[in-house]
């Protein structure tokens, strides 16, 4: 089972590529980042997040995606670009018949470092050691969309578990 | 010069197409609804939207879009929800290199009918004049898109009026 994380953004989208080998074994196939430099206007940035989404469906043919959930963050306008992104990516998988489900970052942290509340360097110190990399070179977003993909895979991948899986998006 | 009027919605995008035939003639070309029933997940509404925009696009070859812009509604969920249907139109256009105007819908119906505050018959009744049709069978989200189409055009079609457009998105 290859299981496809993605931490959506306008600007930095990041993503992780695992593969769940038996039910507690996962390793890391790839990780990285969709990035839209600045200067770019929404409509180029949504067009690179369809297209690039689109490649990592091709390249790595997941059998399902784990993304973060759409949030009310404090600054409404933030929460309704990042909305938009999501939406792009979200139409670059269903094109692709992928399935998606959808975490809260809280049940993520909580389903792969025990805690709901982790820093995002907590996150990723837990990553390097489930996933034996090191992660100094690895920005936080890419961490974030590797913790997103075992959240999903760790249930995902025990047999009988189905029923504690969110319904798809 | 064509323009695609759209007002964006994850159940009922409206459209509507006209063609400025001089500075203060507008005709109407086509107008519709890209409809999404209540039982689709939201992802397979994401990939009809973005199918059925390049569709349009693809049929009319529109110089230009105008789209109804973002804001936030009393329903932060309902916010977020129009705001992804947005993000996957939007991926849509870009795709194709259709430039995108954003109106918000007081500028519109300020600019087509006088008043921000007009109510959607209002508006369907200034359509009806303005393009010389019967609109007892057209839904509110189509004549709203050709009022956003208007609202663009009407400006658009006069040479030396440019500065007065607002940025593409």
């Amino acid at each position: 089972m290859i299981i496809l994380g993605i931490d959506p953004a306008m600007r930095r989208t990041g993503y992780g590529v695992i593969e769940m080998q038996s039910a507690d074994r996962a390793a890391i196939v790839d990780c990285g980042i969709i990035g839209n430099a600045r200067e770019l206007s929404h409509s180029e940035c949504l067009r690179r997040l369809y297209g690039g989404v689109g490649e990592l469906v091709r390249n790595f043919h997941p059998d399902c995606v784990a993304m973060e959930e759409a949030f009310y963050g404090k600054n409404v306008k933030t929460s309704l670009i990042l909305s938009m992104a999501r939406g792009a990516i979200i139409a670059a998988l269903a094109e692709q018949g992928v399935p998606i489900y959808a975490y809260s970052p809280r049940k993520a942290k909580q389903a792969v470092v025990g805690s709901g509340s982790a820093t995002k360097g907590q996150v990723a110190a837990m990553m390097a050691v489930r996933f034996a990399i090191e992660i100094a070179g690895i920005p936080d977003d890419a961490t974030d969309a590797l913790a997103l993909a075992l959240c999903h895979g760790q249930v995902a991948a025990v047999p009988g578990l189905q029923d504690l899986l969110p319904q798809p998006v």
